[in-house]
């Protein structure tokens, strides 16, 4: 890693830092007598979750997704503490004073001084049109982080589906956003090649993959369906709404200042466009794409609209109770909090909405 | 196709639209006593290239792409003709009127009734630290475009690599852009799941993949090196300024008038905000955006910037003669006009620019 201009060392110490906090974590617990069991990603499962009272999660916002993926009682707190608040934001984790003193925060537990915060989360119900009735065959393989290779064969029959009729409820359920589009690398082959210059010895690997936009049909709050082609879909909760989503709709204050030169010229304003006021409208416009992780709303946006002759876009955005979406891809996905992905290909329907009873229970220390 | 709910009919219709349009090219040609070899896609390399006086594509843009892709020879033309007028905007094609009668395009082109227009392409030098001195070994695949299959296996064992000392300039030429960002599916293990229903019949495959942010270092125009965190990087030509570029960065009228609102208030402005400023202004704006495909300049753009304590960026976009870029990705790649992909992983640099006998010789018709 050193060799390749990587931070070995600073790798190393974030590691120590990490583990650190997750000693004292464990030991404020166990100090007041909480049985603690202490497992890592690969070991949590659904069995562990039923034997927990609450989960608590030591990582970063990544690791707070992975330990609500597991979570589907309504009743049972997941709290996350940030252990590594120099590369996390930590917004889906307690404040980052209580990672060096999580007593501070039972404390608060334990005498009320606090209030449960249920973040709504959205589910997922699929269905296809002329599936074959035969079931799936998969090869079961353990999730493995430090997988590296490539070397993964996918003996998976394409024509052999189940005969499902009518939609049916995926077991999951996102926290932050359901994002639905074309993989990269869908399709590929490594072809060697012979620079012009001749270096016989050092053949590249070029990987021919096609990157291609996202074509579905959309139907907002069982409206009409319509045609789009973008970069992709991506629906979110009011927890996701300071995520990827925030990144997606965002707008920069270069190009506000931008607009707000155009619209003074078109317009023959007598506005004084300085940095002051560029910013006041950049930050107040950013600070509307969030909302409440309690509102049992979702906020849906289009990524990189494809507006031509063919395909328009009326609605690139906006907050809605359900949203449909019929697949017209050819290799894609729906992709939940960044970490599950599902097939979504021609044929496929996805259903989108939000069900308070899938609302994950956290909590908001009293201040 | 159909069951799936695909449009058979009218897939097979455009197929024969296309092939009659091939026709018709291939005849006004041969009627002008005009060698010509037809090639598809498999076929079409560079010894074709260089057998031949100019290229004519066929198809949509994408063709023109990919004709493109083997012309490095400054002087021999290369032109496009839509031939799905339905289903590509054909930007890099004549004028849709000459699918029909190519050989009034033809008649121009004897009677010098057209100017020659090169479009700049960029060039990329790749070099990477402490890479190992082995050969890289590669299975070469055969490029199909029917390969459905994801039974793909790459056997190139990852830590051997060529011993590249210095920049290595790579053979491909981009008409579009560069897009650098991390891969999808990068990794995933596939598990079955028994639905807590008990479909037991049924077990849909998961694929549990990674989406990652792109984590890169930028330097623009030999400046400061700056990290940055984002949904990866696009660096256009003026030709691709209107391709994916223009999609990343157009702004929506709801936008405008969302930003316009905020601006009106707080500047306490008496600026009548109707429909017919927002629209002037979000054209103004997205026009701005393109410029001639023959100016020897790059338009670089990040792509949803991540802005935190961490990863700031000063300029997330602008005009520029030269862009570095270190990777410090994990599975990452640059895309070629959405055809082509390299590896580019931490440690890798690449350098990339417009250097003018690079440039693709085309046609522009007088009208």
């Amino acid at each position: 890693l050193a060799l390749k201009g990587s931070n070995y060392a600073g790798l190393l110490e974030r590691h120590r830092i990490h583990t650190k906090n997750v000693e004292h974590i464990v030991d404020s617990l166990r100090s007041e007598r909480i049985e603690v069991r202490l497992v890592k990603r690969r070991e949590y499962n659904e069995e562990t979750v039923r034997w927990a009272d609450a989960v608590v999660s030591a990582g970063g916002d990544g690791t707070m997704l992975l330990a609500a993926s597991k979570v589907f009682d309504k009743f049972k707190p997941v709290i996350g503490v940030n252990t590594d608040p120099e590369r996390s934001e930590g917004h889906l984790c307690l404040p980052v004073r209580y990672t060096h003193s999580f007593h501070e925060a039972l404390q608060k537990l334990y005498r009320g001084e606090f209030r449960w915060q249920w973040r709504q989360r959205i589910r997922l119900y699929l269905e296809g049109t002329g599936i074959n009735p035969a079931p799936v065959d998969l090869h079961e393989q353990q999730l493995s982080q430090e997988q590296h290779s490539r070397a993964h064969i996918n003996e998976r029959i394409q024509d052999q589906r189940s005969d499902i009729s009518g939609p049916h409820l995926l077991p999951v359920r996102a926290l932050n956003e359901v994002f639905i589009g074309e993989s990269l690398s869908s399709r590929y082959a490594v072809c060697s090649v012979l620079f012009r210059e001749n270096f016989k010895s050092c053949k590249p690997s070029f990987k021919f993959s096609l990157h291609r936009a996202s074509y579905y049909e959309i139907s907002v709050d069982d409206g009409p369906w319509e045609k789009q082609k973008s970069s992709g879909l991506n629906v979110c909760t009011g927890t996701g709404s300071k995520a990827w989503s925030y990144n997606i709709n965002k707008v920069a204050h270069q190009a506000v200042e931008e607009i707000l030169k155009i619209a003074k010229k078109h317009g023959n304003l007598n506005m004084p466009l300085n940095m002051e006021l560029v910013q006041k409208v950049t930050n107040d416009y950013n600070e509307s794409l969030l909302y409440s992780p309690e509102e049992p709303k979702m906020f849906f946006s289009i990524r990189e609209p494809i507006v031509n002759r063919v395909f328009s876009s009326s609605r690139q955005r906006g907050f809605s109770s359900k949203v449909c979406v019929r697949s017209r891809c050819w290799d894609a996905c729906m992709v939940v909090d960044g970490g599950t992905s599902f097939e979504f290909n021609d044929g496929a329907i996805a259903s989108i909405m939000i069900n308070t009873e899938d609302a994950l229970c956290t909590v908001l220390l009293e201040e």
